[in-house]
């Protein structure tokens, strides 16, 4: 008899953005002639920069040549790329990460849904609300129970860490969906707290390259003692326009342990190194390459230019749509508006409103956890053009 | 308290292809003259087909300019490539598979690795032995038991199907480690047994492109009722030349269905959708661009040749190791060959043996299972004049 995993039946009937596009496609069926405009899923609409197209080129032709034909890579990446991020990323910034704690993968949706594979079945998962599904649903599909942690405008969009008894945390700074960042004080707090209680972090960096001051974290090993309690997940996706591309990576500790039944400690390093050795065979050869494109001085001047260019349009949808008389969170450290709907509307209605009133196409907060309900996520990836015709359309709105 | 995965501790110490990497690392910085042969891990060293090079070509000036650039794709793929499996591997063929029954992903290791997330934690999985070892690694990281099916020359590589009650079985035809294909009649079987018990069989044909024998079956969808039973897994790694591309597929028929614990039907479909769409973000545009350039009339013209050369290296590995007094299976419909060790020796003394006198690297039989033991793997993906002198050292040991 093949018995199925029966958890996957307490999950919700569609995954949040699956149940947008079916909205907008039967939108789009009955009136043909608008025209849409998707401030909704957050895909990067820029093209990739010239030094990646440029560097991916270069890995076809080496594919395209037995003498420098590449098959099977290291599971764990391609050492340059390896020595790129851990250069680039954390020793020029003063972080210590040893090349061997980096692992490269094809997304942090995948590392973000494979990493619970580590804990316990009984673990006990700790996420805010609202939050990225993909923490939620991959822990809901192994059978765990959640707590939630409400962050809302009355707490400065980060929760204090709880009193409950958790295994893990999953926090996201700069945060989706609510474009919230948090401070050095605040990821010290959730520090000192995971130390003293033997809690796991896996904290999701996947923005942080829209930081734009320096006094604010970006990797949380910038906190002393991270290094004995938390996981780091980064993605090229945002920040380079890695979308279509597909390429991140995870920090893993050496440093990092969990506790068995029996009281033992084991290496959560040892654990994802054989779980990704086992599953994964590593990221596409072309792709490592265009990733490794973003550390070189040229490649590094054209992603930021493009981040420059997203967070001018984050600029121009908070005043725009501020003047249009919308509360506005987020949005300056993060691609992510986070705006309260006019009159506390529930925020399916306003999604259907603005679609039908405005053909914008946002995402509604209760999307992303009953703490979103009244909030309505908008992203900051456009056109210049399509961002100034969507802030001029909401504004002939009657909010 | 961080509670982890206890399951992992099951685990052997390391995955077989790691421990054979460390093996020949020691051994190449002993010996830094030694020419060594890789037949070992069984990877392809034809560089990409002209058709494929093209095609990644044309992706990578698509994501170069924002009227073509593409970002999230759907995640089951983009619909060129399912269009280009459907027909050309399936319809072409008179076998029905519905294009959203096909889900690409970056690789089968990937899909046989996640796969059993399906399953119920307690199914009781079937392996042949020896058996590609992620089937075996992915369902004990989930602490599920196994239940092993010698496959031995005593059985021509193929067991009957078994009385113990199973919920799933794996079943890899063309044999990955034993080169062994199986009929018709040997996979009707199968799925007649599955069928009659309502188990679910995890068909790998990874291989398939290998099988030279038109009465052999390639798809084991060419089985009357296997889309009541079966899941099928394929790769564009040893068909095309991928394994540092990486792309593959999985077929998962919507008339497939596996038990709740209250006696219900869940649609496995539904489940693998939602897995799919859950932790996966697609696989790379450039990779499905050059996946789908198989499927092209040069592609498929230019990987035939590619597989002609290797199963070529393979008549040529048969003869002269069978000429050195060895005896040897598979090699026919398979780029594997599987020897018995001269005199029953043990496979990983007969693996140290081989790498210290000859400088080559083959696969201890060991590593695949215990039924292995005293059988070892050849690959025959290399250069022409490599497999001539893996021949020529070969017959100059004294076996």
């Amino acid at each position: 008899m093949a018995h199925v995993n029966e958890h996957y039946q307490k999950l919700k009937a569609g995954y949040l953005f699956p149940e947008i596009g079916r909205r907008v496609r039967a939108f789009a069926a009955a009136n043909p002639d608008a025209k849409l405009i998707r401030l909704g899923i957050g895909d990067v609409t820029e093209p990739l920069a010239p030094a990646i197209v440029a560097a991916m080129h270069a890995a076809v032709d080496e594919l395209a040549h037995r003498e420098t034909f590449k098959g099977y890579g290291p599971e764990q990446g391609h050492d340059f790329l390896l020595e790129a991020i851990r250069e680039g990323d954390y020793a020029s910034r003063g972080i210590h990460v040893d090349k061997d704690e980096i692992f490269v993968s094809d997304g942090s949706k995948c590392d973000v849904g494979n990493i619970q594979e580590l804990f316990d079945t009984k673990a006990v998962i700790a996420v805010t609300d609202p939050v990225y599904p993909v923490y939620v649903d991959s822990n809901l599909m192994a059978g765990r129970s959640l707590v939630y942690l409400p962050t809302t405008p009355a707490n400065g969009f980060f929760p204090t860490p709880p009193e409950a008894s958790v295994d893990v945390v999953y926090l996201c700074s700069p945060n989706n969906p609510t474009g919230a960042v948090m401070t050095r004080d605040q990821l010290a707090q959730w520090v000192a707290w995971a130390r003293a209680r033997d809690v796991l972090i896996v904290f999701d960096a996947a923005y942080e390259a829209y930081v734009a001051d320096a006094s604010l974290p970006r990797s949380i090993y910038e906190i002393e003692g991270a290094r004995e309690c938390a996981i780091e997940l980064r993605s090229f996706s945002k920040r380079a326009g890695f979308t279509g591309v597909r390429c991140a990576f995870m920090v893993v500790p050496k440093t990092l342990t969990g506790s068995l039944p029996g009281g033992e400690r084991a290496s959560l390093h040892a654990m994802w190194a054989r779980r990704h050795s086992t599953k994964f065979n590593g990221a596409s050869y072309v792709v490592q390459r265009a990733a490794a494109a973003v550390y070189a001085p040229d490649g590094l001047a054209q992603t930021r230019a493009q981040i420059a260019f997203y967070m001018e349009n984050a600029r121009l949808l908070r005043e725009g749509l501020g003047q249009a008389g919308l509360t506005i969170h987020g949005g300056v450290h993060a691609p992510y508006l986070w705006l309260e709907t006019p009159g506390g509307q529930g925020s399916w209605d306003f999604f259907d409103r603005l679609l039908r009133e405005a053909h914008l196409v946002g995402t509604p907060g209760a999307g992303f956890g009953p703490s979103g309900e009244g909030c309505f996520r908008l992203s900051a990836f456009n056109s210049r053009d399509n961002v100034e015709e969507a802030i001029r359309r909401v504004q002939q709105l009657k909010l």
